[in-house]
């Protein structure tokens, strides 16, 4: 049952230890982690799981891009509106850290295992957004576990959730306790939230942001 | 402030992926990894952090041993008593599995760290029947989250955890859902029950086991 080479498993588990020992951040180590676990076979897997409800299997019928985006122009739009909170969000957390948008490279997106990688590192920010989960990585800890809720199996979450454990016993217990809080809320509320998989978010931007997050 | 030598996370990391790439229940590989985790300076602080409120403070001053377990004696205990409950688990759940309980080799315990070590050990079958979680995989992780959260910061059972999701990550992604469950469950019951440190079960058998549950 497992199409896993030798090969594979001992690179995965030498990314993996270099992760935990990365400080937290570190994308070229996350990226690494990222293309061990978005094997050809796993996504394919996870694809047909994903397809088995209607939301599902429309995102990979019709797959909504977020394409370009204008964060001046959201920036004008009411202060009631998801455009506005967006273009708020990204400037605060992303663009203040130095960090470049997901936006401003897109991926590829000739398969649907292309565009479910795509969709999910393009969606990063909205979902962060809609959550109301920071991006300090107490927030990314939440997210993690909301992803892990709402992607079945999507090995690498999962993996990140089991990163960031381990680092914490390794090195800051202190905050272990924070973490796991956080790692259950954040699966608490990403089964009983309505799926973020999929949303056109280019069409969401004039739309009220407690209406849309509601 | 990490004591820990270079040496000692390489050791510790191969042992951590030997584990991940183990059997469920290959105690070989546990122990190593304890024997990694239990470390002088980490049970130090531990013990100061659970010695903070009167019951763990108490445990360290007059430790309580569980001593000889006559299985058979608790076994002629009234069916409603705790001391016939523990036999039946114990005869069940672990002398069927072809393992030998805890109890039958305690470790010795001359000091706080080495009693610390020992109490979690061989009270793991009264903490399993008190919780009422099974000893299977899922019932670990419940417990291990159990573990968690009653003995703050802990390092073995935080890397138990990340163990688990780790394994099913890579292994069994289809029970990855039931894994995040289970740990969430076990660590919401862990911070919201009754502190189960340094009880002296062995002047409890003849209690009624939903007193001493409840």
């Amino acid at each position: 049952m497992n199409p896993l080479t030798q090969q594979w498993h001992l690179q995965f588990f030498d990314h993996f230890v270099n992760l935990v020992r990365s400080p937290d951040g570190d994308f070229e180590s996350i990226e690494q982690l990222a293309n061990d676990l978005n094997q050809p076979s796993s996504l394919k897997a996870l694809i047909e799981k994903l397809s088995q409800n209607l939301q599902g299997k429309q995102a990979f019928q019709q797959p909504p891009r977020l394409g370009y985006v204008n964060l001046q122009q959201l920036h004008h739009l009411p202060p009631k509106n998801l455009g506005y909170h967006y273009a708020e969000h990204v400037t605060r957390q992303v663009i203040q850290q130095d960090l470049t948008p997901f936006h401003e490279n897109p991926l590829q997106a000739n398969s649907d295992a292309e565009f479910l990688v795509a969709h999910i590192r393009e969606t990063h920010e909205p979902w962060h957004l809609l959550t109301g989960f920071s991006t300090t990585i107490i927030g990314e800890i939440q997210l993690q576990a909301f992803y892990a809720a709402q992607l079945h199996g999507y090995r690498f979450w999962l993996a990140l959730l089991a990163k960031n454990l381990l680092k914490s016993a390794v090195f800051d217990l202190d905050i272990s306790e924070q973490y796991m809080d956080t790692l259950t809320q954040g699966w608490r509320i990403g089964k009983q939230a309505k799926s973020l998989l999929g949303i056109e978010w280019s069409t969401q931007w004039g739309l009220a942001f407690h209406e849309v997050q509601a």
